[in-house]
């Protein structure tokens, strides 16, 4: 639908302007809007689909109205709030951004300064940026196109904060789009992708907004300024681990689009010399090319998969809650920071990866790749920032280990760090003995996995101890420990991941898919022992012998999926126009299209640059 | 003089289309180029040195007009073709750029498939190129600015090819600027970084140049077509020192930057909480943000000394080469592979390390950190692709190993490789014994880096043995072998770097500069172990026992460091203008000026977006 519909032609936005970029964002999202409400595309799922067709790989200046503006409203406004926004939002007179990050503060939110002072003479709230580091900075949308912000502001009433509170601030004329009075709002400036989003900033001069426009359906304050708390709000989490689940399945997408790309081209890429005399051969025939976008293709799989394990979880969840069950909560609200962290921290690295495969092409903004990356690479940091994402994570760890040092019986995916699996470990034993892992058993290495984690909790938890055996506070000792923490996290998600994967293949019937997935696996564990072979051999996991046989197995199997890579890549079924990369073409009609590509380039739509004009020819008669 | 001439003055690119960020380009390289004639600025290390001030951080369209035309007429043109061309192009009526690099063909030139056929009736070359793969792509200055280039090309003369030799084409009009006959020239499109500059294609067609137009100090074709030979060039030799020691100190550089706004703004900013109750700490306080930026910065010193090393090596090795001593040749140009392909991933993954401690406002263009990286990752691939560079390095080491195993007794930084540094290691007894390693002296954790490098180049030497042995072809056996060889240049490359800053610090006197300095180098060399502890436990150099002391050793380190960690950047004393990054000002004033950068964002000059009466208020109506 999207693709045959000529609205949504585009010229290609790497040969426009910022400016022009932005625009031609507006348009196709004000046509999205039409077309859903033609379709009658609504369901969340459907929406987002759509959504990625239009804007393919590419956020716009319509997200967060569409993915927290309205999503906000349906969840914390009262019906008497839904009756006056609502319906508006709906139809875009009014259109809504999500002002809570400020310049000086971002995941640490109960730093957030800006204020709203409840005056009960007017009845009023006073929405103020006291400094300039309380200006409101990054939302999208925010910049150009929207008309009204939720506005995370600390409530005072009554001479008393009690905390973060949403608000509805009016910031722009709906009719002339001019900025109110008090309000001083723009584009934060050009930024590390992200070109077609007006990120922006907003700061609030003592802004009048009335009493009902704090979003009351929980906590409220009533017209004498009394305030009256929410119930306790464990929903969150719940919203919190579909966001996460929703990044993970991201870092997924954005590795199945870079290996399409590297791996079809390096099947196009003919260079150098295997053997002398012969053709030169596909580049996709060197082991250096096979060990950098295997194990990526190989993660690619294995992400993938822990998306949809955490979809599903987060429907589950969504169920137990509304039963009031809310005992898996922590634990999945741990997991699901973690596996963020992991998932966009591996991503990010992999994503480079298969660009400087392709040489210099992989520089050409034609390849795609540049844009998967940048594109990507905030996901690192939004949503919670990765190293307090795995911090937090650490500390349910870390907590799971105590519960179960004194005593406890732990269940779940900790249920590791319970004594009996600890005593299999005797990491000063380690180094002398050979140990009984099959490297070629899958269920083998998932068990390794577990064991490295469990080591690396352990040594975590014995790193906090120390720390406060010398007389440290809790929290000295907590910060002083944190690069074992952040490896223990590490270690336990790469676990679950392991796991996971090992686990879909259970639920393989067709023998050919089972064994080429198989062979993923396996490569996916034995790849992730060998770059983290320190703490395999240190914790008496494997002995030394071993790590030269991983090696000769990580080759048999490079080799193994090498007739059926770009099949592989092929089975991610990404459409040209949504990869739109000369390099990844299905049809492998790689250097014509570039070249014509270049042709298109804004620089040649003159013969000559009057640049040559201006500056080079007047230079001659100085010289 | 840069700083305070107004002809340099530029608004900040990132608020410029790509045409406007090549014209402002332009106009500063006119500019440029005129100041230094009326300075007298021709010493190519003060032209290095005031073009990065013109120009900073930045490629720009000039570059290879001054750093490859001139320098290849210098050393290959005649007598006669220094008349006709030199002072032209000094004088800027000839621009020229040098054509190497085809669509298909990068690293591996043997493969180009331009070709220059003499023609003895005209005594005319005719420069063609026959496939699409064939049209040169990527050089510098090309697309728009040259109208001239040196073309590399296969000869032909007397229906013999003698390959790559470089011709001078005039490819555009010298008053006009238009694309001679038979020239299709132009700009291939934008790129991940290197805004400013016109890389392009040129497609030749038949294009007829005189004989005296093949440039021939070396090679020779008589006007009857006969092919008279070069006398053999090892003097290509070190001329790649010279520009990999060059890179190697791009990479020091672009760590120097990167850690220096880094490590301000995390002394600026202030997040979270360690301690309850208490201010928020600078972000540089916590350990996590220590572990992620003291390594990077104990990287950039190292690689500047490794730089200064590679430099003064190459002054050394021209003085023997003029002396007709060539011994020195091979290892060195091994090394400089190696060391380019080492420091250049190196830095390249640390300085995203430093963009992204710096949050979310690392992403803006503000931070300086984005261009930085695009501006330095193609040194990843441009010089020799990385890999390739690897290989090439490993086939020295290779070579060398193989005459130690046959009695031969090698000299210089591979004599580790001799039998009697052999013997100390028995991989096999490995884990189980302790090692006599001092942790906390650098010379011994010098000695097991060379003990790491000379277990890898054993390894992979063996590799290569086993495959033969199963009838393999030196040629499959080498690619079968690939991972281990470059894991194993790797490792020598390592060692060398730890060397030389170990080697540094025996030349300087002042106490606490050798303090500081000695607890970067520690840093540096536990750092690498801890990344890489598979490799030294495997190898028995390391028990397990060691790498928990290790872990706790770089703590400390970490912790000495914080106090200078500041001082350590501002000794890299890079001018506030040339670091052009509002996270890291000088004085430290970071939330006022990027509020006042954004407000200059081209998007800001209006207040109301056209879009919004294009397609928003329009949209209204339709819903």
């Amino acid at each position: 639908m999207v693709l045959n519909d000529p609205g949504f032609e585009e010229e290609d936005p790497n040969f426009l302007s910022r400016s022009e970029r932005y625009d031609q964002a507006v348009r196709k999202s004000a046509q999205m809007v039409l077309k859903m409400r033609e379709y009658g595309i609504a369901d969340p799922e459907e929406l987002y689909c759509y959504k990625s067709c239009v804007h393919p790989g590419r956020p716009e200046p319509f997200d967060l109205h569409l993915g927290m503006f309205l999503p906000t409203l349906l969840n914390q406004a009262t019906s008497e709030q839904m009756d006056r926004f609502f319906m508006p939002a709906w139809n875009l007179e009014i259109i809504g951004t999500y002002a809570q990050t400020e310049m000086g503060h971002g995941t640490h939110i109960r730093g957030l300064e800006t204020t709203a002072t409840y005056d009960p003479v007017t009845q009023e709230f006073i929405i103020n940026s006291p400094t300039v580091s309380s200006i409101k900075w990054w939302p999208g949308g925010l910049g150009k196109t929207s008309n009204h912000a939720i506005v995370l502001a600390q409530l005072y009433t009554q001479g008393t904060c009690h905390g973060l509170h949403a608000f509805i601030v009016p910031i722009r004329d709906l009719d002339t789009h001019k900025p109110l009075p008090g309000i001083v709002v723009g584009d934060i400036g050009p930024k590390f992708g992200f070109n077609e989003v007006d990120n922006g900033f907003l700061k609030l001069d003592h802004v009048r907004i009335p009493r009902e426009n704090m979003l009351m359906k929980y906590a409220k304050v009533d017209p004498d300024g009394t305030y009256i708390k929410p119930p306790s709000a464990k929903l969150t989490y719940g919203t919190m681990v579909f966001i996460r689940s929703l990044i993970v399945g991201e870092s997924a997408r954005a590795l199945a689009k870079s290996t399409t790309i590297a791996i079809r081209y390096s099947a196009v890429r003919h260079q150098s010399e295997i053997r002398p005399g012969e053709p030169e051969p596909q580049i996709l025939d060197y082991q250096t090319q096979q060990y950098k976008l295997f194990p990526v293709l190989a993660m690619a799989y294995a992400f993938t998969f822990v998306g949809q394990y955490m979809n599903q979880m987060y429907y589950r969840i969504t169920g137990d809650i509304n039963q009031g069950d809310f005992s898996e909560l922590p634990e999945l609200h741990a997991l699901s920071a973690g596996l963020k962290a992991f998932t966009t921290w591996a991503a990010n690295s992999a994503i480079e990866v298969c660009r400087m495969s392709c040489g210099g092409h992989g520089y050409s903004r034609s390849s795609a790749l540049p844009d998967i990356y940048v594109e990507f690479t905030p996901s690192c940091t939004y949503e919670g920032e990765n190293t307090v994402m795995m911090l937090q994570t650490a500390r349910y760890l870390i907590k799971s280990y105590r519960q179960a040092r004194a005593g406890q019986r732990l269940h779940g995916i900790v249920s590791y760090l319970n004594e009996e699996g600890r005593q299999r470990i005797q990491p000063q034993l380690v180094a002398a003995r050979s140990t009984g892992v099959d490297i070629n058993d899958l269920s083998s290495l998932v068990e390794i996995y577990k064991l490295r984690a469990a080591t690396l909790v352990e040594l975590a938890a014995k790193s906090i101890q120390k720390e406060l055996q010398h007389k440290k506070s809790q929290e000295d000792a907590w910060n002083n420990s944190a690069i074992d923490l952040v490896r223990a996290s590490d270690a336990h998600c790469h676990y679950v991941v392991v796991k996971l994967f090992a686990e879909k293949l259970g639920k393989i019937d067709a023998a050919p898919i089972h064994s080429v997935l198989l062979t993923l696996a396996r490569l996916y564990a034995l790849h992730g022992i060998s770059i983290n072979s320190g703490d395999f051999l240190q914790a008496g996991l494997l002995n030394g012998s071993q790590i030269p046989q991983i090696t000769n197995c990580i080759k048999e199997l490079l080799s193994e999926l090498r007739p059926n890579a770009v099949a592989l890549v092929d089975a991610f079924d990404i459409h040209d126009r949504m990869l739109n990369s000369v390099l990844g073409r299905y049809d492998g009609n790689v250097y014509e299209h570039m070249f014509e590509w270049a042709r298109r380039s804004p620089l040649n739509s003159t013969e000559v640059h009057e640049s040559f004009h201006k500056y080079l020819k007047p230079l001659r008669s100085k010289l």
